[in-house]
């Protein structure tokens, strides 16, 4: 984990100062650190994903982890009160789970009075505000603290234009939410900057903009100015420059389809890679809906986002193989490789299939 | 027009009572009435589909137009100043025109103050809101009018469910913006209601709100809500019952993709009519981008409609002929149908195409 840190600064340390810059100075780009990660009562980790990324990703900055009540849902951090991780140097508590919605649940709110009773700031990526919230807002003035809302979208985002940048363009597509878009996209900037490429990461949601320090929260911006908003995150750069974007939700999810299309559209992507979970079945929170194939996905992608690059092609699947043991893992990724003719490879695991599919991206 | 407008009260009846119950009577579904339509100077008709409509379809609310400068634009109405209309009875002044952006121009204020003076509030369904505006703000306080914004959506839109919803729907697709999507539904509207089918028109744009009285402005909305919200525009229905929803965009417009795949998804439409104008080339305000084809909009409107509603298909072609005489609209319309094998109808001419197109949908 303390490579991963490394690294994520290697990568990322160009993007930061530029995204700062391109902001304006907005609130979510200056976010105190280190953090203690709050995981509520959740037991699905399915739910957890910007925690489990933040300690993966940005592990040099997390303090340790805070849950109530019946959660067995641990990220292997040391568990402490806000007290405690104060005492520890933590200067934010993130909120590090989501749900259905984004709202703050109400059996939050004495645990976020208590991380302020500490001192701590709190960090959210719901779509709800925490400064709505008059009992948060009240502790938050006494305890002279900050409520920091990142998935509040930068003002002004324009309609997209479809003018096709300069530089190079890689977005990460899925099958469904929540399997690994993110992990993909910053697996891949790591193994382009390992090859000397110059490469940024542009984060899109909340974990990734607490990775990065950086990005456009674009499932919180207006659908008329969605594109808009993807054309905003990776402005035109140098020739052999390639943006790596953190997809978000499915083309094809009952509800979040617009989200991934608006970034589609205005992503412009030379290359897009297919993330998929071999052990997920139904779409993710949506019983009885069953998860699209990735054939379909990559059907779609083509249909749609040659529109604004006519140049769109799949350069390979990303397989999350977390439910799986390495042998199982390695010939789920060589099937998937035959059946759809293309480099398959589970980054997190690496190896000589995630070079394939490295050089695939390149070609 | 004055047919149209006893046909608007038949058909909307129904659909305005039970929107205002369920938007929790927000403002906009309380609009003052009757109307003088503001043009500014715009010049190109396709920017003011707002107020072409307004006319079109609430004739007995238009009390006049009003427009600056070197507008050779015109609707047809007495051209008047706000207090000339204010004395023939207007209690409304209404933007009838967008532009891309939905910013309220500098250029409009000294003419929205003036409506304010002669006592008229102002509705605007731009992006921008009016009360952001300090010098209107003012005017509206100084004159005790409202500022009424209609693109504001209700508050509390869920994340869509997916869920399968009872009664019919059809939603209107196109190859472009502005070319008849709004049209088509009403006239189907009035089409189904002169057949005895219990049927709702669904309006998803600020013209077709403020015809209807009621609708959700579904652009304005912020993406990961897109679909939730126009699952919340048709609810659960009586078996027989249609709702005919007002479409939006393009699923393959370089920069409102993501408002059209919402509504597509929410809608779960079991038929569609793709609206298009065989006179134009490339997509509307952008320059060098080559319309798709219809052929392209039926492929990716089946390959992600079908998610929501498996049973969807396209019941025909709606073709916008407004730049035809008789005799080539009616070729045009015949060329269209043998290409593509499905009906095509200028629902605006009527006749016995259009009674084909309506029966397809209702097969």
């Amino acid at each position: 984990m303390a490579r991963a840190a490394e690294m994520q600064k290697a990568v990322f340390g160009g993007a930061q100062a530029s995204e700062l810059e391109r902001s304006g100075g907005a609130d979510p780009l200056r976010i105190p650190r280190p953090y203690l990660l709050f995981l509520g009562d959740e037991t699905n980790p399915g739910y957890a994903k910007s925690a489990f990324g933040i300690r993966d990703w940005a592990a040099e900055d997390c303090v340790g982890e805070y849950s109530y009540g019946d959660s067995t849902l641990t990220l292997g951090l040391p568990e402490m009160t806000p007290q405690v991780a104060a005492q520890h140097g933590a200067k934010a508590l993130v909120i590090g789970i989501a749900n259905s919605g984004g709202v703050i649940l109400e059996a939050w709110r004495p645990h976020l009075i208590a991380a302020m009773d500490a001192g701590l700031h709190i960090v959210s990526g719901m779509h709800a505000r925490l400064g709505d919230v008059p009992e948060l807002a009240e502790a938050a003035r006494a305890n002279n603290v900050r409520l920091i809302d990142i998935r509040r979208p930068p003002a002004n985002i324009p309609i997209a234009s479809g003018r096709k940048r300069s530089g190079k363009r890689l977005l990460t597509v899925g099958t469904d939410c929540a399997l690994g878009k993110k992990y993909t996209a910053l697996a891949m900037a790591r193994g382009f900057e390992a090859r000397g490429i110059d490469v940024d990461f542009r984060a899109t949601g909340q974990t990734g903009i607490l990775i990065a320090g950086g990005g456009i929260p674009i499932d919180a911006v207006v659908s008329d100015f969605e594109a808009g908003a993807a054309e905003m995150l990776s402005p035109d750069a140098a020739d052999g420059h390639w943006d790596i974007i953190e997809g978000q939700g499915s083309l094809l999810h009952p509800g979040f389809a617009a989200v991934s299309v608006g970034l589609l559209f205005g992503s412009q992507p030379d290359a897009f890679v297919v993330c998929h979970d071999p052990s997920r079945t139904e779409v993710l929170g949506y019983p009885g809906t069953p998860l699209p194939d990735i054939a379909e996905i990559i059907e779609a992608t083509i249909l749609l986002g040659k529109r604004t690059n006519p140049a769109i092609r799949c350069g390979g699947i990303s397989l999350n193989t977390k439910s799986y043991d390495a042998q199982e893992a390695q010939a789920l990724i060589e099937e998937t490789a035959r059946r759809y003719g293309l480099p398959a490879a589970d980054p997190i695991r690496g190896g000589p299939h995630f070079e394939a599919l490295l050089d695939s991206c390149l070609a």
